[in-house]
């Protein structure tokens, strides 16, 4: 059974795959209809994950099933393994957007039916599947040089996996105490050792930035971190994605965001309007990758029971 | 971009023309597959909006996406424009229920879809568009005399365009202190200049009952406004619609009402259920009305699409 | 109007029915579109009986509508009877999870389309119809014996009503002061003087097990019942469903368990997990057998109208 909790579990073919079945499936050049349902537990509240899924299901003849955390309590009261065992017999694929990344894998080793990653406090693969999808309709490819300006969180960490599994460079500015994990940088050296992809890591964020066809940035306090505040805008000064970071980037760079944006913290007004074009064409592709993920998930497991 | 904000948007023929769309309909004189999604976003919480919106728009195959406050913080967090902007890509048609009607006016302002009110603080144009519904129905036109015995809410509002736009008699009975708001009232008679609508004010239920062929109320305590519970029922004192005053009324009046009701307050059980048949005629009717007004938002932008 | 409130207003040919149509439609045999909507109103929060509601309905072509009690509050602000005549007019069926079981009968009595009930403090029959679906396909009939170890709760009731209407042998086990009510098994006497139904009440739960082919039990605190959690630990020592109590019943019996289950508490570890490919299948059941339900309700509301 595979399921899409990390990118780290795909090598480049099958990245680059979904991400095909995402552009014929956005183009209508393909159209499918799986049937079946598809559960989505979200025990952290989300818009545009909400929506992208359950558009998403719409489209290729799914029925999304909400289960929030207000109406099911994931893991409390029962074992998880026994609430896994429960759902996966009764629907086809099932979406968790979480805390705790071991809760989705201990979710997966129990389920009958593919599981994908909505969120997990690690990673955030289909948003960075939606991100490389815009980048490549905006005619990107392995060349891009890619710098990502903040916090060292779940994004950052599904886009050095990203980066390292595709080939592509990456700088990563994040703040001293906001790093990625140790961890995280040891599995994606071997990943980029494999590929070719050139990674580096500064505290500067015009190191990061000078030259970067791509910017990427994310907001400084994640949900869930609200008591950090306060300390985080203080950490964080000098990592806001302003006109002047933006002018000493490729002079066509462009701006990724995977939203909410706080303008006046992690970037300006300005430079967000700016880029509000791709932004939003960003968020729309959540829609479009997460069908290819669902498709490739389904014809997958398909083709394992066989 | 045509939305659905309030009657005070739309013309004489235009609100007809969605009433007849919404007999046809319920008549199964035409039927409609619009596809898509609808996404209904609740900043109030709501039993018949809910459920009437949500059968409305299988019945007109679209996917309803209920989206409760609890699911979604509709402009907390980010700006209004960039939900409406993301929000707007990935669906067909936003209902939204909530407080301040600016918020309304701002979500539509940034969306790409059309967007349709399911209630505000200063207009429920969907409720209006079911009440004539059910006037249409039981034979009524532009002759009838309508009283309105209530609290100057946003459903008074609502009725109050509507008259000055169809052209009807409209007597307002409000206790002092709810009269509705002078900038309402100074539109409307425009409107009603127009129309040649005759709309009066009064303090005195009497007066505004005499005769009429339809009374209609309301609770006097909306939600939201449970704190003045205890000075509203003093200073309704007297509004309520009873045997008494349903008797100097038309022989054959009825009442309208768009619930919940509270027995004892704006109506007695007895005059309620006297009416029942009506009453819940109406609530049925809101899933007809709003189905033209949902066909009639995407006929109409549709056509400004070419 | 024929409702699905409890076991006790169906008699034994039509459970049959109902168990029949449901391994019909699990096998394929039939497929039925129903079309239409079922309403779904939660005010018990729950995972199994949304997932194999809402599922159900989508595979017999019904749209399924959450009504969660944060969404809607069922007879609190407006009188049951209103809720009940204005839902009934737009849905085609309604599904209530609720607390006393008179909600669920008012609501009823003033529906226009079937009722069936999804948990009330006094009863669980679609979870018995699924333990039945499931015993029936394991080959047991009629001269099955069958023991309850456990509290005299809404499942240990609908037990008892379903074993006197279909005359098999049950033994209830409940610690003193948790039995079945008085004017619950007085009723079911008189079922069981009908069918032949052997019933009999222990307060020792191997009295109960000793050569019993199913095994049945359920948590010893149920959902509201938090507060008594540490005096029911104590009143219930010695009913955990364990090797030794397994033991004594026949060789080769099972242990069905409507889920959650408390490990250490009424089931050890071991012998749930030992019963869980029986136990994962009757939680299945859930779905298919309320699809007997859905469809039969449907037929016989369909038929009534002519």
């Amino acid at each position: 059974m595979r399921h899409f909790l990390s990118l780290k579990d795909f090598d480049r073919a099958e990245i680059l795959e979904i991400l095909q079945i995402a552009r014929d499936l956005k183009s209508r050049k393909i159209t499918r209809d799986l049937g079946g349902t598809l559960a989505m537990i979200f025990e952290k509240s989300s818009t545009r994950t909400r929506v992208s899924f359950e558009v998403g299901a719409v489209e290729l003849g799914m029925h999304p099933l909400f289960l929030s955390s207000k109406d099911i309590q994931l893991g409390r009261g029962e074992p998880m393994k026994d609430t896994a065992r429960v759902i996966s017999r009764m629907v086809d694929m099932v979406m968790i957007r979480t805390f705790a990344h071991a809760r989705l894998e201990e979710f997966a080793a129990h389920s009958a039916v593919p599981v994908i990653n909505g969120l997990s406090d690690d990673f955030h693969p289909a948003q960075l599947m939606a991100d490389y999808l815009t980048l490549q309709e905006l005619g990107y490819d392995s060349d891009a040089v890619v710098a990502w300006v903040g916090d060292g969180n779940n994004m950052a960490n599904s886009l050095l996996v990203l980066a390292s599994k595709l080939g592509f460079e990456l700088r990563i500015a994040a703040p001293q105490g906001y790093e990625i994990a140790a961890n995280v940088r040891e599995m994606c050296a071997k990943f980029a050792d494999k590929s070719g992809a050139k990674i580096s890591f500064t505290r500067d964020p015009k190191v990061a930035a000078r030259g970067a066809n791509v910017l990427i940035t994310d907001v400084w306090t994640s949900m869930g971190q609200e008591e950090e505040t306060a300390k985080r805008l203080k950490d964080f000064k000098g990592f806001c994605v302003d006109r002047d970071l933006m002018a000493i980037a490729d002079s066509r760079a462009i701006l990724l965001h995977c939203l909410p944006a706080h303008r006046g913290e992690e970037v300006s007004e300005e430079t967000f309007e700016a880029n509000a074009d791709v932004i939003f064409a960003e968020a729309e592709n959540r829609l479009h990758a997460q069908k290819g993920i669902m498709v490739w998930l389904h014809d997958q497991n398909k083709q394992g029971d066989k």
